[in-house]
């Protein structure tokens, strides 16, 4: 059940059985050669419109820029500064904190925004506490990060998978956007790994954008079973959240 | 051609012969007894998929939540602080305009919008302006305002159009979203209209979320219209755009 | 009957019949070769004024400096970022709200102030929708839109009139402050048009400062026709706005 | 010389002899119970209009509201957060010091305005330090702290001056503003003494808003004698400063 | 070598051979029973405290205040914002920036400051990025969280070292202010553990504050030993993020 | 009684019998050739370790670094933004607040801190005057500026004691830290004095650092005069203080 194409009425009958909601966060950045700029808003886009076709679970819009401080030196990229991010994230809590919604599951892609949403988690904290009638819950769930992606991705790429532009999430995008499959020969086969600082520095260390990672291996068929393993592992994710 | 479908070298490919692009901009709020929540967003979003499948042009992702404190007394609505959205306004141009994007063309769907997106010109002229290399221009495009829409829509259902929940942006979204269209009868037959102050006192004055409009009126076909009229109307302003 | 003249207790007995006040607000800014720097807050100032002689109404200190980014090519003009202008009117509002005013009339002088304070209304209307006991109500009301202006200013100058240093404001100023007329040639007779962007392109498009106007053609006996048009039509709407 | 009477081009040839600026500042906030609440914005307007009737000195536009918190449990006053008023103060000092102006002379009515200004001179230094080829010098005048003022109020009043309402800052309004003489009964005669809290607390202690003073022996006649001091102390002042 | 004890021109000498520098952040919160509410801030500036005297490393003031909302329930804990903390770190790391440090090592004590001093380095990551002459690198360093660390605490203690005011964390706050330790019975012997969400809740899920730790097995003596295997780690980190 | 050794249970039992608070704020700054970057910090934390010697009061960990933007010219020196440093103050004071504090003395050693300090306070006041069931009182004690203070300086070191890197600060740093003396030769003698404006102009002014002071006749002994003076001082207004 997709908010954006719900009526306020029927948020309204939703807010009868659930008060979890699920807001899909991502960002618009760089991934490498033949990765698509969507790709950390696509792949959380299409895992939860996996989880809403299982079961009557409200999904709110995707927040489709996120911090990408750290790719600005590849075009294309755009970045929130942290703290507007962090302020994006108490707002959309709040609204819908208004209404009655107590538990919000955030189906993260990217992992640049951990540290801002986790931040803006204690802000929310902080300002709704009072309010004792509906206390509020938050969880970042990042969809790449469970047991299941990670034996899989190991399974079928080793060492391949890499850290940035990776061959799953590559692999997600086109599954989600199979029109917008890229085929291009990269060099190096695995590209160089390292720390992350300044913009400068991450496009002289990363020159084509890969960190660690082979997305040339990337396809449809394997991006579908990363969309079915993520969709059961946060569907069930979810479902233990309602009840803390 | 979608940002987000793009790979990083398909934009710096794109800068060489064009430094524009469209940025669709909506909201997340009621929409009255069979709106769609999404309908700011879903409008200007469909607008510029119309306008990329015509030319060459550079369409960014949707910023899907907006200023609507107003709407915040129906369950569902989101909204940004209306300095958060000058906030994301500014970093979203500020980004791009580092790549060598100069003109930025908003398509916005929500007339709430249009206060705080240009004060956030204002702070991006402040901030850009040293820059004379590739100096910015900002412009905010609402795609409702314009000769040929209102033409349409007078021509149509005369004063049952309305001002919020109006039967052209309702069509519109169905034309969107064929499988949200909404079936129901709705009373009274035209909304009441009055002036916008707080939220509590929009939801006394306005019960349903209307404003003026017999959104029931809405039709896929009348949507099409709408968006082949705002495509073209659109475009032709964007070209004139780009050579101020 | 002036805030700045009265003493707390004669505000206190102003409270047990009227909970409205009229805030003029203006800016510090370049007005063409013959207009004054002040023009924007001397004439929301002498409106609110003439608004005063006739009933008794409370009239705040004028915001002096307002939203002015585009003309800082021009020596003189003194610019608010957007988002302090913003605070300032959060500030006034919120303050006089606490001692029970509901009813805020802003008489404004300056176009560029519109988005910021449009944008505070929001704001305030989020901040203090929790009131039920004395709800908020603002307005803004730019005295130079409204039809028996626009109706004299076409009928005595036609398109020379103008869009920025207008025949009218620069009347208005001078009638408010004879000793300060200035007398000169100014070429061409009228002003260039155009888009707005950033100062260094305000400035390099309208050298001189003008908008599509002749403020050569301004006159004291015009200033108190307009003078006295505005003060009529602004009591009325303010007597209407109370009723809201 | 007045900012707001003059010309862009007027500021352009002052700008060719001097790159100082005086800048009054007050406040918007109750005096007792024959004080006017506009007293602390009056005054530096009118030692203003005093100096630059001496010489040739650009006097701005008066920032009207200051930081008054701890009167705000008397109806009439208006207070800014101690943060909007430090950005209004960075604001007007950066707009002036963009055109040329390095000298930024505040001439100041209000005691609580002086933290807040003073830190937003540390905040301009720091964001305008680089700036070699003009450097910025910031000086905040109470007009009330000079040895002149301080020995004609002592000889007049004795204790009674006291420390807010004082019959110094009455009576050189009253000077400027004969028109709002208030002539009532003040009792006790002579007004408590303490510290300064909460806005509760203020009133608690100083139940009609003086501070320690007998502003019943406030005359025009004693403002003319304080206004005429603070003209002549602050102009050799400002010279000075100049040359620093 | 403490900043804090040096002159400036012991420092300018200093960086004629090291841009590096150690900063110690803690936090002011509750750990349990028997543990110090300043154990956050204690254990990091004991561990510089030691690695300073093995080499010409210098050391920076401690930053005492953290980020400790999910404390708040607990009498004595101080927390920032998340915003204001994130702040502290951009002032703290541009001052030193400017007089040519170019390499910022956080010596932390407290989990719940990781998201906000990691926001905090992308923000710097984005000011500073224009300073191509001696760019910034910073690196958090959780002193509890590398191998040796955690290898001796589930050798020591197994499950019973906990999540906070854990064994090792109080055993080395004892080691660095024996004069504090505190000798007391506490129950249940393993606290019990589960998720942070508000403050409230963090208090009813943990009552005396402990997370599934058994503080009263603390000692001086296995304090020390942690104390040394954080010095050597980090020692041998921080030189290698020098050549980073 | 240190808060930072203390335990949240030792906390809870003291505000069972007093709501005052002492906290030490500083500065990370040059202080002349002789005196200690962190002198600011060291003076109050040595005094209010003195204070809680003296008798059962909680002394909160240091605030280290202040607003030090005069300074920053000088290699070492660390400045909080004005608005930082506000916002540091504020989080303290309204945690401390939460658990029942409701006197918070801050032992101040940094002139440069009093306008941003003071400024916090008002916003504190404006934030926290609803809460009627524990108001809240802040007060600023600068350790220097007592008669007895000031009476010492006169007598030992004249005109010699100075304005900035005094010889009564880093005598009294020197007690606190006698392994940090610095001994060496200084000139001039005495050093300049003027006014502070920008760090570079202040750098230019004052090539050492000192302001009208000869830190080289500063001494241990003396420095324990210095702090037993303060001690007794501060002790004594302290307690005045909680009667307020």
């Amino acid at each position: 059940m997709q908010l954006a194409l719900s009526t306020w009425q029927e948020v309204e009958r939703y807010l009868e059985h659930s008060t979890g909601i699920i807001i899909p966060i991502g960002s618009t950045e760089q991934h490498g050669p033949n990765g698509l700029i969507g790709t950390d808003a696509i792949c959380p886009t299409r895992i939860a419109a996996g989880i809403a076709e299982q079961e009557q679970i409200l999904i709110a819009p995707t927040i489709n820029y996120g911090m990408s401080q750290h790719h600005m030196a590849f075009p294309g990229t755009v970045t929130l500064r942290p703290t507007t991010l962090i302020q994006v994230v108490i707002d959309v809590v709040t609204s819908l904190h208004r209404h009655g919604f107590t538990h919000f599951y955030f189906v993260n892609g990217h992992g640049g925004n951990i540290a801002p949403v986790t931040t803006a988690f204690s802000e929310i904290y902080a300002d709704l506490q009072g309010d004792i009638s509906h206390p509020v819950r938050c969880k970042l769930a990042n969809w790449w990060r469970n047991d299941a992606i990670t034996r899989l991705a190991k399974e079928l790429y080793g060492d391949a998978e890499g850290y940035h532009a990776t061959v799953s999430e590559v692999s997600l995008s086109y599954y989600a956007h199979p029109e917008a499959v890229k085929d291009m020969p990269i060099h190096p086969a695995i590209a160089p790994t390292g720390d992350i600082y300044t913009a400068a520095d991450f496009r002289r260390q990363f020159p084509d954008g890969r960190m660690g990672s082979s997305p040339q291996l990337a396809s449809i068929a394997a991006g579908e079973q990363f969309c079915n393993l993520a969709v059961d592992a946060l569907t069930a994710d979810y479902r233990h959240f309602l009840t803390c």
